[in-house]
């Protein structure tokens, strides 16, 4: 088995694109599908500010990576969200490997912050499945703080594995406003900053390998909530089917990009936003409250 | 655990309703479920003539059971694909419950009509996936048979399983046409005769269940050529995802029809038909010969 950029023997076999790489050439196909998924969607340019998500698994410290590597104007985001072990050794992570590379990086505790930890937002909420509470603390506390620091675009490191799980959810329930959200380049709106997924054409295991040989440290915990959370089992399911028919989630995903997508978008109108009560931040039309401050409040 | 209908000790369980019938009451509830589909979608009338394909295996040896329970205008259609064994067990339970039943059957032998078994057809054209070949031998003889007996509706035993696989399928490739033809009820066309699925509602397992209560004999067999079927493997994957997440299967499938196929009607211009050069059924503008035609003749 050949490298099939430089000859040298191989080390890294993708079956969806039915080729090998070594370590080298591994490393520059990882980081040149990142880049062109940056530029085929013009998510963001070199010149501007973008602020990326880490919580110290292998994807999101990946992608962090290459976009120090390819010199982008980057700042990290890291929220201790305050569960246990775990957050204890994600941060760990991420603090040291932000040393190391003189990277810029903010850790928003948001016990410190909010009076809160995720932990006491769960119990308070037993209804509610883990990982909603946990997206939505996320998605709010990423956009906050990108506001605050004037961030161009704000950068998630979902990958293709993400993006098919999140697609086949939305369709399982035909929620169709939900489906026509699914992109890996949202636009900025009243109140809201850009956000991209540079990740989109890479799997988690394509990060796993890119991590290891580049000696970049992740987290190999687990979330202890993601046990039974439905995207991890709608995860599980494409890896089997991918065994099955390579390539499948690609063709799946890049398919609902080019020609799925459109047809959703003539049949949703977009919701309209106001500000919250508490803290300005945009809300659905309706609501007093955004959902990250009815959650802090303790309200139902 | 007790059946949900008269109290008696329940046999059958049914994880997806959250509820156990006694073999009388499941009976019932199953007949139930196959009229709750054809007066939902308005499929075919009692005064009027059906034409139900009948392959010897479970689901369309039960639909055959209860179209003809409960009183329907029916005429059974087996096609004899001579592929060894398995099209002479298929032959022989069909033939049998027939005479049992005192049931109107035609039996359509492939190699007696036109020369060719569907094993030879394989052979010949070793490209295409058997299910393509099979599938498109089917649905010409069904018509064409429809046609010349004229009959109102030709009905067919695909069960909730087949539609998810098959709606599945179509989203992996985001083929918007094909996902916007896929539906219960197909309307009458030009040279098109109207195509229904009551079994849309009710799982294999379902239908294994009917068939075994109700002593309905049944091939055991499967089709040799189904080994590494796309479909079958899309059928375990909802197998899976119905025990992790039970009612996955309708939920998935009643969502498209309720919400989701709306979405693709608009995107989509309906193909033109005109006559095929040899046999006059309808084929695609464009085309000489329907694609039936052409595999008998042996072109490629």
């Amino acid at each position: 088995m050949k490298c099939v950029r430089c000859g040298a023997r191989a080390s890294v076999r993708l079956r969806r694109h039915r080729t090998s790489f070594c370590e080298k050439c591994y490393t520059l196909y990882f980081e040149r599908q990142v880049e062109r998924a940056i530029e085929e969607f013009d998510m963001f340019r070199k010149d501007e500010k973008v602020l990326v998500a880490v919580s110290g698994g292998k994807d999101s410290m990946s992608l962090w990576n290459v976009l120090l590597e390819k010199g982008y104007r980057v700042i990290a985001l890291h929220i201790d969200l305050g569960i246990g072990q775990y957050s204890r050794s994600s941060r760990g992570v991420v603090e040291k490997f932000a040393k190391e590379k003189g990277a810029e990086l903010i850790v928003y505790d948001l016990k410190e912050r909010y009076g809160k930890s995720l932990r006491t937002l769960i119990k308070e909420r037993k209804k509610l499945v883990p990982c909603r509470i946990c997206g939505t603390v996320k998605r709010y506390v990423m956009n906050r703080v990108a506001l605050e620091h004037e961030v161009d675009c704000v950068v998630t490191a979902h990958t293709l594995d993400d993006c098919c799980a999140f697609l086949f959810a939305s369709l399982l329930s035909w929620d169709l406003e939900q489906i026509s959200r699914q992109d890996v380049l949202l636009d900025a709106g009243e109140g809201l900053v850009r956000k991209a997924k540079p990740l989109y054409r890479l799997t988690d295991e394509e990060c796993r390998l890119y991590a290891t040989i580049n000696s970049i440290p992740f987290v190999h915990e687990k979330c202890p909530y993601s046990r039974g959370a439905i995207s991890i089992q709608l995860k599980d399911m494409f890896d089997q089917l991918e065994k099955k028919i390579p390539s499948v989630k690609q063709q799946f995903y890049f398919g609902f990009l080019r020609r799925g997508k459109k047809a959703f978008q003539k049949n949703v109108k977009e919701a309209s936003l106001v500000p919250c009560r508490i803290c300005g931040m945009p809300t659905i039309e309706g609501r007093d409250l955004c959902f990250f401050c009815t959650l802090m409040r303790g309200e139902k």
